[in-house]
């Protein structure tokens, strides 16, 4: 019964469909009838303009995202538990040709105007200093935590305000519109949001993710550079068609809202039998929670798999558990049990 | 009937098949049971010890390799019509960090030892000049030419004598082997090569490559930067077992030879019909003729989609054809007649 | 009696006296007065408004102009022979973040608008291939060959048609201006050139070249660009008045053309010695003839060094001799008589 | 009177007349026989074997070192203030391409093996984290402390055990020296240092700076990639000698330490004069004091220029006075008197 990451699950029946149903020859690279059709899917989803283009993995999208946006000398906001600076492997310094990551703070792995401020306002502008051009925000957070419409809205005015992109890492962007039941719109374009990493793989696609640039503003000087720019890092399949046929059939019927919402249920479950022992309110499909040594080891006795996470100031030990589109109900209802058990 | 290219064909039912038994949860990354299932598989092929990293484009394959052989001071041999140097959008330049391809020239895309020689002996050794530090060679050539063992054990002599290392773009490896008839071990790691890009993609495989080291020498030293430097480029898949999963099928039972096979003889089914047209010798699955526009505009209007080609001095026009493992027996040969019949 | 180089001659008188008269502490970087004196010189020097950057090496110039121009997936066109593909070991990869050297043909080094467009002209716009951004062209060139103010002009026209940036390498401008008779901005900013990397290393200086952006215009977006580019390559100076100081007093009262006359007359009254020894016509302060070994041993035994150069097809061997500022004239006749009595 | 910083101070006339006797034409770059002289010089003054580069600044001078020590994918330990991470424009993501600074704490600005094991303890060793692979210390600090022979060997310890190179930014190393009293070897290669930026421009010389690495151990390997870096960088400059120089002027008589010990004993004349309005101690020529901006204005109003600095909690303001080799004593008393007045 494994919760160690949504990022390896099993990949959905309608996805594997679509992609069989892609299989005839079609162009190559992007030049294929589905690819062509991913603008008008994510415009449509987004209620105003929108070009999307794929890529394979999450890290790709970002550093892509990010790349454009900040010059080789510039830096890019972001907060110090965010996937982009700890666990990339150093992406972001490739893509942007190192450029800086520019570390605020922030309870749960959220910015705040406030925070952003105070980990800019110090940088004197001069050329000794990097300056910062953007701020990447990741939604749902590294916690778990979710960004409130009004809250990339406040991050966005600040961004405009500084003249700085907006990037949102959305690797968990299904769980955190699942979670606050709003219009994706509401948390993105609309709140101030230049180019948003779509994630379908953690969310029941195999290999594919969208970099969604929302127009028709200054985003459109992005897109060229980012398309020239994913072909240079060797991330323009040649049989794109198979991405794109993941990232149209999630969206289809909003597939991708339904299998959030299965993941957030299953974490709100186990949430509920961890009560005191939560970390961090849980919003999207993880849990982080107290447990001993001892609790862990009985819990995987219990043959429950989980990572180990650092364990916050005065608490025994900590465990991270994530649940998944397909989480199994039996599973997650026996851990449920298991934990309140402890 | 499109003969544009195979690196947009159908994916094998074979490989579906693999990726759909491959759909349990497993760990992420390369972690899963396939996964590391890969450097045993390409032992065996290969005769001797060999680790294989998957990444989803030979772009990505050829730049990663290059990347751990050359310092961002540092220099490649490659020929001027090389992928690497035409048709990757710099990917090269972004991998190393700004190493050049050092241009040597050969016809039909071959290298020799005596043009590689011709291209480095000028180099002058001091910090002014960029020295080379590899060689990259494609096999099947970039005009469907294929390197005999004892042509590139000639290169890998000479990259010995130079203390250079030796990669093998082997974006169509599969043309090159079924061709030849020998042992994949003959033209590659018995002649020197440290480091092979074993194309699947075009010979029936979805979106994964292998980058092959062969050991047990001084390869092993370029296997751990590849690793971090695949993460860093973002294509390190988190449901990496699906790409496992392509390149063990296609493995199984020879199967990436016989598809290369199939090409191949569709390929030279149109060869026989060119005749005299031909601007190179047919050794894979790419077929390239001189056709009048005329002639060109004729065959289309047949049914028949293909690529126009840079014509030679002294031609009316060229045409670039490539059948795939799954060309269509009916197609080749209505083609086959209808060049025949110009 | 050296003849190998201008480039480690010594340093004018008037430059070592402006050095010391700016031994004063000043504000550090290019905050001190001299410093902030250059835009104006400039503007003065070629009639319009000018921005210029001091830098210690034609090679940084160079490097951080091309880099303001072209993205790191882009391409430079320039010179097969031009010096930032030669001898600049690998500088502008490093710069531009791997950005592609496109080389182009031409008669002693020169590049035409015949040859540039040969180049790019077969790059399909596609993401595959490396877009030209940005034409570079040395004046005079590596082979002591000088542009017209019509050559520049219709290489510039070209640049615009084109929508490329133009940047010249001037490491011997001077040399070329000397010998042209002409106003500077003749060749540069009335010819469509943006940025000019005006050396004055070679004619007198000691270690300060001076980078120059015409405006009004589309330059002014490159001033920034190289500002924050010179600091993160470390060549912001802390005494950087000591570098303005040097051009300033090669710009007061022409000195740098002076210079520059000298030198090219030392070099013109070489090439008349040599005569139909002559690889190329002498405009600027190079001589290239054609000597064989034995000759060239003989000129040596005499006491005359200079560098040994690639032979033309058919020549028995060839030398380079460089005059410069201060070439002793007893030397330069003693080595035109020896030349002559070869 | 100018207490800003020594990093614009006037060149000492040994400095000027060394310059000046170097001026008769030479070998060009670091083949003149100044440049040649450097590893002797270096070699003499640690004791042992090393090689010394020059660069014109100090932030090339880290940089290039740190590139040669760490690859693009891996990480340098330094001091969250420290020059390479606050000062330096983005230069170390320059030069390495990317690689990211590791930062950790430390009273002072001073590292310890406690405070760089806390920062990177907790990297777990897998390819989504970037692995250190080198520690960068300043001697003296940012604050101006100095770290003692046995607090760099109980680094260098460290570093060994871990396998991590080690840098010292020596931008004020001389300051260091003359405070300590100790041998120069005592510091740095005894300790464990592999790599040192010996900054001289700060210390009565124009625009050189020297890389030493010692031998003749594993810092040999270093070498050669830096020599070809600072090529490809822009930094080998044609009239090397210059450098070269001045840097043989201020080791000739030990000089630079002379030049150091002055520096310092202004120093500490201002902080006997600050008491307890020190922020930290004085131990080379930097003073950082707590002042409010009542008495900022009073000591400007007198005619003394510093700048500001940032106050530390509950301090109403603070203010950086930097001596020089070369300050006024006279303008050093009355600002000593100044500051007790207040």
């Amino acid at each position: 019964m494994k919760f160690f990451s949504d990022n390896a699950a099993s990949v959905h029946p309608r996805v594997w469909a679509a992609m069989a149903a892609a299989d005839a020859p079609d162009h190559g690279y992007d030049g294929d009838h589905l690819s062509q059709r991913l603008d008008a899917a994510f415009s449509d989803l987004f209620g105003r303009p929108a070009t999307a283009l794929w890529v394979a993995t999450g890290t790709a999208a970002n550093c892509l995202a990010l790349a454009a946006m900040v010059p080789p000398y510039g830096g890019v906001v972001c907060h110090r538990e965010a996937h982009i600076e700890t666990d990339e492997g150093g992406a972001p310094g490739f893509y942007t040709h190192g450029a800086k990551l520019i570390l605020a703070e922030g309870d749960g792995a959220k910015l705040t105007p406030e925070t952003i401020t105070a980990a800019i306002a110090p940088i004197r502008d001069d050329v000794h200093r990097v300056q910062p051009h953007a701020i990447s925000i990741t939604q749902s957070t590294e916690y778990g935590r979710v960004y409130t419409p009004d809250e990339v809205a406040a991050i966005g005015a600040l961004a405009c305000d500084r003249d700085l992109w907006l990037h949102m890492d959305g690797a968990r962007f299904g769980n955190a519109v699942a979670h606050l039941g709003c219009h994706p719109a509401a948390v993105t374009a609309d709140a101030g949001v230049d180019a948003l990493s779509f994630g379908f793989v953690k969310n029941g696609g195999l290999g594919a993710e969208a970099i969604v640039f929302f127009g028709e503003g200054r985003a459109d000087a992005l897109v060229d550079t980012v398309r020239r720019a994913r072909k240079r890092a060797g991330h323009l399949q040649s049989k794109g068609r198979y991405l794109a046929a993941q990232i149209l059939a999630l969206l289809d019927g909003d597939l991708w809202l339904d299998n959030a919402r299965a993941a957030n249920a299953a974490a709100t479950e186990l949430a509920i039998a961890a009560g005191d022992r939560l970390l961090h309110p849980v919003e999207a499909d993880e849990v982080f929670l107290v447990v001993s040594p001892a609790e862990a080891a009985a819990l995987r006795a219990a043959g429950f798999d989980f990572y180990d996470w650092n364990a916050p100031a005065g608490a025994p030990g900590a465990a991270r558990l994530v649940t998944a589109w397909n989480s199994d109900p039996t599973h997650v209802a026996a851990l449920a049990r298991a934990i309140a058990a402890l």
